[in-house]
């Protein structure tokens, strides 16, 4: 008998009709003896629309008063599906009950639509768990220290159920979803693609900040600090599938010391590619101190965010300075480049190049650190298709590089076989 | 300056386009210089949509776990039309704050869905009030001793409304509905009949009872135990109105002591009417102790609500007993009648008698009770017009009589005249 918390998404509470199959899942966990908490996402679509209204109604500036209520009114979409799913796990014979944030309470700070959670009492919850119930947990949103309803920003139930995972010790933190787990690359681009039983959080971390979007990001960092065995799998099996192949299907999120020795674990277990990025290059820049924040202090200061960056070895005191944002910012730099920075830099318009018209590619394996060779594995593998490098960077678990946009398909299923992660 | 509550109804906030003219209306009265809570209902139709989700899901048998849960579900319609006036109130340029009934803190009783209000803390709202904030309190709901979430039942943001007026001491209490005022008689009945510039309780009481239902009845009783000023007004006037103007329309719903003495108010203030009942008599019933008990006790245990009781006098040591129900219980009223309760009556099955075709006609007035011949004055009205009474009832300020069905209109309208109720 194990505590154990399922995550159900707004696909999985998308209508009667699939809350009753989510309530026939978890009374079947329940009944084989296990403790279990949901944390369900509101139903799919809900927030949307709810969002949409206050749009439609929103003050001309956004306001710290503003997004208090946008908090107030996003969060009844999660505690009406708590409470669909509580009187559905009645309907099936099994004692439930459901509590919104508040009440439990998951406490966060104050940074209203994107708030951070600081703790959780488990008590209530123990005591409900001890008494045979159920215990639903609405997802996404807490209360902050002057009892204003927060929420913790779009994916956010994700992360509400691995701090309700932590905070109660629990096993396992199964995160339903609408696909079965996690693969080696996209399926869509790569239909050889490999579903990995396992993968360590740094590679998760990786997979997911390059666009593999099947979890939160924050809520893999979280289950990362406090070692909660994360498992993503699909809600979309039959309901009454045996429990013991269900435990062991999706894809376990594990601590890398648990995964074996980097030894054994595959050198590359995944190809990560986004293609939501531009390019920008400022050729010819006087290679001296500061540069570097002369050109992205004014990128930052306009909230744009950054990805790669690249500075080359300078010749005759001139450097060629690149960096990545996503496409949607693409105009809006060049324009503040233009207006702002190229002048206090002594270089002309023609010196900036950009392109849209790109994507990243990556490698990623925990297995890298400490195997030579491997980034140049991926180098000689494009090459050998013809597919020209634009940008390379590095960390310890990834090599990532731009190329145009049209070679995308053709690299990632080349790196996929290079890397032997073909099922 | 005034702290005045304002209650918005369904159809007053069923639209973004709606919520806005609620915006302008309230940011007028406050910019006015008063001090201004908002008490709203959910959008039109929302708390339905959510019943009915919960309704397809429901267990077999309810319990209080399933009503706990549908408090937490129904109560996100409140707090989402609470969140989205706020931000209608910001874009007007006025600062404004929602809460949801367990931040107040409204405490009410466990009886879910049909709690009823026990303290209003105002110490919150108050402090907002003084910072110059509208503050939005969420109707129809509050919070129970162990912080579950209750809902206060159909119609309960009126009341709701009028618990906030009556802990902050307001001036005035104004219900805005898409009716403007409270009138004589029903004027789809009767074209004639007049809006009551003010009306007292007791009347408003016995006028809401009878079907008049343009006010919950338990928010009257409470506007009475708490003195609070209550006045019913139209929210579908241009919202732009003259505030001077709009503070005297609509019906205000006075204590009797400040409507003057009761010899300068009209004898008959309203006439109401019910054709939802059905009539049920038992002849020859032996005259004896207990008689009434054994005839109602069963009805009651059956659930059943009996309104009228008549019991004539005896005659022969045989008295005949009637009484009437709302007109869905008649078949099994009688039905439960025939089965337990003649056989032990020593009565038959032709001893019993019903009429589903059946009118309730009532006068109201708190003039009545120092007035004579009143009472004498409506059964004249009505004989002139050939209509047979079959059932007289009475109390200190309104006097009843059941007719056929088919004379309703006419009695009401002859009525309306002979106590010169008309514009």
């Amino acid at each position: 008998m194990s505590l154990i918390v399922h995550k159900y998404g707004g696909t999985s509470m998308g209508s009667t009709e699939r809350i009753r199959l989510v309530a026939k899942r978890v009374a079947k966990w329940a009944r084989a003896g296990h403790q279990i908490v949901v944390v369900p996402s509101a139903m799919s679509g809900e927030t949307n629309r709810l969002l949409g209204l206050a749009k439609e109604l929103a003050p001309a500036k956004e306001s710290v008063a503003y997004q208090r209520e946008l908090d107030m009114l996003a969060s009844t979409g999660e505690q009406a599906s708590s409470a669909l799913l509580a009187v559905a796990l009645q309907a099936e014979g099994m004692p439930s009950v459901s509590y919104a944030g508040w009440q439990v309470a998951i406490k966060t700070n104050s940074a209203f639509t994107k708030a951070r959670i600081e703790s959780i009492d488990d008590k209530r919850i123990k005591a409900d768990l001890d008494a045979g119930k159920v215990v639903i947990v609405t997802g996404f949103q807490g209360v902050d220290p002057d009892g204003n309803i927060t929420t913790l920003g779009r994916g956010g139930s994700d992360t509400s159920a691995v701090a309700v995972a932590a905070a109660l010790n629990a096993a396992e933190c199964l995160i339903y979803t609408d696909v079965d787990g996690v693969y080696t690359t996209d399926p869509r681009v790569e239909p050889n693609a490999r579903r990995m039983p396992r993968v360590s959080f740094e590679e998760m971390l990786e997979m997911a900040s390059l666009g593999s979007k099947v979890l939160q990001i924050r809520s893999v960092e979280f289950a990362g600090k406090y070692k909660v065995p994360l498992r993503v799998l699909s809600s979309f099996t039959p309901w009454d599938i045996n429990i013991d192949e269900e435990a062991k299907s999706g894809t376990l999120i594990t601590f890398e010391e648990e995964g074996g020795s980097a030894m054994e674990a595959a050198v590359v277990s995944g190809i990560a590619f986004n293609r939501d990025e531009a390019k920008i290059s400022i050729l010819g820049v006087p290679d001296k101190p500061g540069i570097a924040y002369q050109i992205l202090g004014a990128v930052s200061d306009a909230n744009i965010e950054v990805d790669m960056i690249i500075q080359n070895l300078s010749k005759d005191g001139k450097t060629d300075f690149s960096f990545t944002v996503h496409r949607n910012d693409y105009a809006r730099v060049t324009d503040l480049l233009k207006s702002k920075v190229l002048p206090s830099l002594g270089v002309t318009a023609a010196d900036l190049m950009g392109d849209a018209k790109i994507c990243k590619v990556s490698i990623v394996g925990i297995g890298m650190r400490s195997h030579v060779g491997v980034a140049s594995k991926m180098f000689r593998s494009l090459s050998e298709e013809g597919i020209n490098i634009q940008m390379i960077s590095t960390s310890e678990i990834k090599t990532s590089v731009v190329i145009d946009e049209k070679y995308m398909e053709l690299a990632v299923r080349s790196l996929h076989k290079a890397f032997d992660l073909e099922a």
